[in-house]
């Protein structure tokens, strides 16, 4: 489930949806149709107050409403040998993942590998916060995410988990392609299991009086240290 | 107002708080004494559903709901001469607010300046997502943020305009105190008398296929690549 501008265009003009249905307000099918995108499938054209009752009152869905299949994620043991990936150990909430899809959208990650299965309702807030960023960033979903984390390392894959309480700063983390960066939930931070497969801890360096930052502020700082460092030793 | 665990407990802990009246549960009390913090108001120990009835039943209040004074903030023309403050032009959101208030008290910001005033109701949501960042970095509420900017720029402030479209990148920037950082609203970005009292702009290099970031992780990145400098200088 889809809605809003960002998520519903951006899906419309991606060629690997498949949808099974799009409701659209009149205003929406005009602006559809400035922006230059072509429909794959033929509009339900609704007032916005149908689709308030489909998402409740509260749902900022700018007169687009969609159901399309889940994108198809590319499998473990075929990312490509400059993969940057995102793993996400029990970070559920679908504002902090939609967040978090934004940002690695601008960032260029490859892939994030989680364990979540979000609901239809959930997947439509987690994509209203990606803010289209869904249509870049495929999410693979994994069983475990130990054995994932194996399988990456196995593949030759740098395994950086993020730990407030590691000795080593994001700043001492060179340029490593491919690389998988591991966030764990906030509060809780990386379990055990999921640490004991990472090659290496970081911390950011943060020295106010506030210790813990939210969970996208934290994978926002540190892909920017990442590719950053790439970008300046290419 | 305020309401939950980490806004209630740190404005308790905060000496400069004086307080209209608190609302606890038999469960909160208990944290709070556990944790060690002396209460500066008696408390009316009541049932979780009486805090529901006051804030909605969407609040995660955990027990815990305080009626305070805003925090006194300190003037423009009396902020230290290594003062790091954020400027907000027209982020009005309480939930990106209160994010960028907590990533602001992880990084020491001296000060936010803004120009919105935030309703009681707002002020909690804002509060809750600071997560207690808002004790240890006070909001200046100003009439004119140009003006502002103007007394800041006399002051010795070099001001920092985030700009998608600017020539120079982040990187460039090397550590300047004091300096305000000026952030613009999602989308809209600076307005243009703002940009006109800015002394540089730069961008945040995020070269993947979205190119606007939400505007707590372009903070929380800005922030750490301030700081940053200013460490690997000092």
């Amino acid at each position: 489930m889809l809605y809003g501008w960002h998520p519903v265009s951006q899906a419309l003009a991606n060629a690997g949806r498949h949808f099974h249905r799009l409701l659209a307000t009149e205003n929406a099918l005009a602006r559809l149709k400035e922006a230059g995108i072509e429909l794959p499938i033929e509009p339900e054209m609704v007032r916005p107050s149908a689709i308030d009752r489909l998402l409740g009152p509260d749902a900022v869905h700018q007169g687009l409403y969609a159901e399309a299949e889940p994108l198809a994620a590319p499998a473990l043991d075929a990312m490509p040998d400059d993969a940057l990936l995102l793993a996400l150990d029990q970070i559920t909430d679908p504002h902090n993942v939609g967040a978090i899809v934004r940002t690695a959208a601008a960032f260029g990650v490859t892939a994030i590998v989680t364990t979540a299965r979000h609901s239809p309702n959930a997947t439509g807030v987690l994509a209203k916060s990606a803010s289209g960023g869904l249509e870049h960033v495929p999410l693979v979903i994994v069983r475990n995410l130990a054995e994932a984390l194996i399988t990456l390392g196995e593949r030759g894959f740098t395994r950086i988990g993020l730990d407030s309480d590691a000795g080593t700063t994001l700043d001492a983390v060179g340029p490593r392609r491919p690389a998988v960066l591991v966030l764990g939930a906030e509060g809780k931070g990386l379990r055990q299991r999921t640490t004991e497969c990472c090659d290496l801890l970081v911390r950011i360096d943060a020295t106010g009086a506030i210790r813990s930052l939210n969970v996208s502020n934290a994978a926002a700082i540190t892909l920017y240290a990442l590719t950053r460092s790439a970008g300046t030793a290419a």
